[in-house]
């Protein structure tokens, strides 16, 4: 159909489409994600994804995705915790950056590794000093990006996923939490 | 073995030995975490997850996180998108929090579900208006937790959560982000 205008699996011309689309009015470009996450027991926990809506139009998906600690943070190391979640949707968002970034270019890549990694000081999340934080203070990470494409093109598409990439914008920078607490009496008497 | 000690599928007396090792030396407490993360055609990337630090000492997993954007945003869809993984982990590393705080409370959990939503604005993305950010302006959440404490209880809780989960903090605050870009030629000649 587009074989002619797809550069590494992106369609180059569907993805004009959407940003003139979206340059023109940009309702069409709010997007909007949600996921449920129940307590599966212990530090387990099933999220489940059930659709997303663009420009106000519901659009169904259905994807579970599982979170556990290892057993040294109590958990039963049935899935990848919380913080190797994180990386795994930094990495990814910042990936499809690179990837459609050297689309847009004409630049086909053989390859395009992300390697991040961060320190805790569980002390924060533990509660035991209100000094330490309880998240990161840094994070590093390195690209590896192969392809037809010169280094200054490369490096041009690296600084523009820094500028663009949704999931390092978050991280990289804060976001207001808006919180709701309800509490249901349990059921059962003890 | 530690039956009368477990409330929630949590190790109640193992937690409090792991805070009182890590207050009595911090370096008990620092944790690393690690994510590669390879491009798999077009949208898609493929994390692998394979061993973590504790103290210093390396210990082995094993776990695999997909992800791709919907057909509406170019890709296939055939795993959760890198914003839907943000959340999965934002909930997940919060309902840890709540778990271990109302077991170590002495709280019999019947549930704990945690929704949230937002919404992203595409010209960030896209490039298309420097003033847009690419991320989050603010996210929504609501914690529904079902158990035997009391709304007092409960609500004390969520405000621990609030001060304590490392990924809340994350996105709630900003991270320093150090990157290194490496580039290698492509090995097919165009």
């Amino acid at each position: 159909m587009h074989t002619n205008t797809t550069v590494n699996g992106i369609d180059v011309e569907a993805l004009k489409k959407v940003a003139g689309e979206v340059a023109e009015d940009p309702t069409k470009g709010m997007v909007g994600f949600r996921v449920t996450s129940h307590w599966a027991g212990g530090t387990k926990t099933q999220s489940t994804v059930n659709g997303y809506t663009m420009a106000g139009r519901e659009i169904e998906k259905s994807f579970q995705i599982e979170a556990d600690e290892p057993q040294e943070l109590l958990g039963e190391n049935t899935a990848p915790n919380p913080q190797e979640l994180l990386m795994a949707a930094f990495n990814s968002c910042m990936m499809v950056g690179y990837i459609a970034g050297a689309a847009m270019e004409g630049i086909n890549l053989e390859k395009c590794e992300i390697h991040t990694e961060g320190e805790l000081d569980l002390r924060g999340f533990l509660g035991l000093d209100n000094q330490v934080r309880p998240g990161y203070e840094h994070l590093r990470y390195t690209v590896t990006i192969k392809g037809d494409g010169t280094a200054e093109q490369f490096e041009a598409i690296h600084q523009n996923v820094i500028r663009t990439s949704p999931n390092r914008w978050n991280l990289a920078n804060d976001i207001r939490l808006e919180s709701r607490l309800i509490t249901e009496p349990a059921d059962f008497s003890t």
